[in-house]
């Protein structure tokens, strides 16, 4: 018998199967000094104690994307160790933050099934959830990928595709327990701009760039234990090249987003994405953010920001697709989160 | 009076010496993550507290390969600064898993000495000790290195050679107290293979393979605070190469073999290894296993299996030497060790 | 409103002017473990808790460049981003250990200003000090930048050139609280050169090298949260390459001085500082020492040695300026500091 994981083919996927994924994952302060080391990661309230403190929270929790990249990791050798495509997320929500100390594993259940009309492949739809030690949820989010079939011959399974919402209602958005924003220091922070300073529709380019190197995209890829083989090996493809793992570059961007987003703090929800192109080692990476949406919410100072984030490789900011509505090649990433900032 | 380290020659040993290490370490949970970072680690019971405290130890203790490399790097500076090569392992034992906050130091005592015929060098064979911070034992292991005379005048010593096993006896293995795999979850672990699952003479392709960089390799070695130059410094060879720290790919294949041996947890004994050719950035590694015997122990559900693991650049998985007995020219490492897994 | 920070620029300083830096940074054994992994540091102080409390102290303390990296970093969005150079240090001091779990915060005064001929640019003097979460001072030095004007035609403020001390008195040198080097253990700290042992005029060639990588370089500016945008877009400069922060080769350039000056373990004073030459990656780093001063101190088995730390790229050890009195190209770094070493 073989011993080694040979991952899940389409037709082995049946809609309402639960799947418990392996190799639970304590974080602790080292993850979370190595994500400002891979990152230009300086939300204030990720990179001090005392101002999480200040927010209402017990500590500076681990980055909310660390988090969701470590239950993405533990998800791929059930879910894409045999898939073509990352297709896309939907209806992300963060539910609890993750502390140093706190012990992550993941569990995904089949929400959809659609083959595809070549018969070679299928679309698998996902709800994967993180729970911590206590068995509380940390995180819940959609993701559809396109896999292929062991068997052509294999029958085509009924054709079931969720009804995922367009984006998360800010009512349904999870605000951290304790979190209060005001007496929010804004000088510590970084910037003045307040949820009051943001207008729906505009645009900011976030200015830096950042080079990415093969070393830090499989050091980050490794410590969220994604076993993805083509982000580790250079012998897969005829260029030589390593794909970077998608969550890299939305990491990437999203810290490059505080320079104009700075108080845009937490991470709520995620509402869409996509990899509109792939990214290599070599890249300068360029970030611009748009302005989707605003709410209030119930926790005291707290705003929630719903927003774009496109990471481009080269192009121009504020520039995404072409006249027939294809992402432009410059386009690395077209993310639509949720954030919570100050009022 | 110069002032650094010229390190010792082969005439500076004598059978019986006994050298103190210098510079302890204390490791933590950053230690721990960057392993992950440096390594596609995923064994549940070095990833998890909670899965470690499952089989009863009190939290995930450091990996066992990072004890072995912060001992091997304090011996370094006294043993094999002026080394040619590094020979061979022998009789190793892990006697205490290291958990974060320990601090670690090692001690060498001279158990051989055998000068070459050319008079120009002679090996050395050392057995090493890692102690914390409670003086007690946390490994031991021999290694053997030849090591260059300073003056080829110098007359030879008596030709000592040490009486090593081949192997560890399975009842002289040390396991770790409280560990108990009776409630050990195999899902959470990630595969269902057991003990009993695995028969003497299987082999095992892991399948993955990761691309080597130098980044990565120099951290992890300065990590270990491994002072030998010729993995840091890239002016000291002809082809501008840094040459990689063995034990760099040592842990690269045992993270690599978790693919096919995820349960195969705690390494308990390393019976022999040998760097079989050098390795260098851009490098593509392989590995696979071929089990070598099976033991029980004395430890509540827990078993002894003995591996060979090889790692590999490019070739086949399976092939390691000529017919001359010589190792192929694809082939990096051939390690022999024991691992505790779940009956 | 633009809302990415545009940095000042020099008509937007003023003598007197105080400037809180944003960003507070918490650091744990993480950031510790990470110093370990960038740099070949090896002073036992702040590799082992067991060493420092022997040492009278808590335990290990990051690294003082590590708290000098981050106060730095914290200045750059606000005193250098308009930077056209980093001209000098100055009347550095370390006034208290950063421990794993301090928070660390940087504010300066502006302490003079001088317009250049060119009307163009001038050079901004800042005394830039961090604070941990106590609201006690851990450091405080000056530096002196050049930054653009704006406008041209900003008139010229009043030339103010602060009188800065050649070097910090060795009474003024503040000696963490408690740190007694009486039971020192020359044999765990690897070396058995003592104050007395070293000679006013002395030079000590450091040996080891180190080849940089870009990864690494960015990591570790990234994990000082510097902003500086040219050490992490290679589309900056005509030439693709990502200029290193000053501070990594200070770092590494520390880090190797190890070999030979192994007891020089903390770092009390920081008299000078030139960054002579720029530092790309792929550049083979060794160092070397002069021992410029001596002097007893209050503090029980303490004495403080000044040095001079270069670090050179190619050319030959103590090695410098040519016979007009500029750096020779080779030279990296040429550093004047103060250490604690035992008696």
């Amino acid at each position: 018998m073989a011993k080694t994981n040979p991952g899940r083919f389409f037709e082995d996927y049946t809609v309402g199967q639960q799947i418990q994924h392996a190799v639970p994952r304590t974080v602790t302060v080292g993850e979370r000094a190595l994500y400002h080391a891979l990152y230009p990661a300086r939300h204030a309230l990720y990179s001090s104690d005392e101002f999480a403190r200040g927010c209402g929270l017990p500590g500076a929790p681990l980055d909310d994307l660390a988090a969701f990249h470590i239950v993405f990791g533990k998800t791929v050798p059930d879910i894409s160790l045999n898939a073509v495509a990352n297709l896309g997320y939907g209806e992300g929500r963060w539910l609890k933050p993750a502390y140093p100390g706190d012990t992550l594993r993941a569990r995904s259940t089949v929400i959809g099934l659609k083959q595809n009309s070549n018969g070679k492949t299928g679309v698998v739809y996902v709800r994967s959830e993180g729970l911590n030690q206590r068995d509380e949820l940390v995180m819940s989010f959609c993701r559809w990928v396109m896999v292929k079939k062991r068997d052509v011959e294999a029958p085509a399974p009924e054709t079931v595709v969720p009804d995922l919402a367009q984006a998360i209602a800010p009512g349904d958005l999870v605000i951290p327990e304790g979190l209060d924003f005001t007496s929010y220091d804004f000088a510590l922070a970084g910037e003045a701009h307040r949820w009051s300073d943001y207008e729906i529709g505009e645009q900011i380019d976030h200015v830096d760039g950042v080079t990415i190197e093969d070393a830090e995209h499989m050091m980050a890829t490794r410590l969220w234990q994604n076993t993805s083989k083509v982000h580790f090996d250079a012998t897969l493809r005829a260029d030589g090249q390593r794909l970077i793992y998608g969550g890299h570059v939305i990491s990437l961007a999203r810290a490059l987003s505080f320079n104009g987003l700075a108080n845009a703090q937490m991470i709520a929800g995620l509402n869409a994405g996509a990899h509109a192109n792939p990214c290599f080692a070599g890249t300068t990476v360029h970030a611009w953010s748009e302005v989707l949406d605003k709410a209030e919410t119930t926790a005291p100072g707290v705003g929630a920001i719903r927003l774009r984030l496109v990471a481009r490789s080269g192009g121009e900011a504020f520039t995404l697709k072409d006249a027939a509505g294809r992402y432009l090649p410059h386009v690395l990433l077209d993310l639509d989160y949720w954030a919570l900032i100050p009022l």
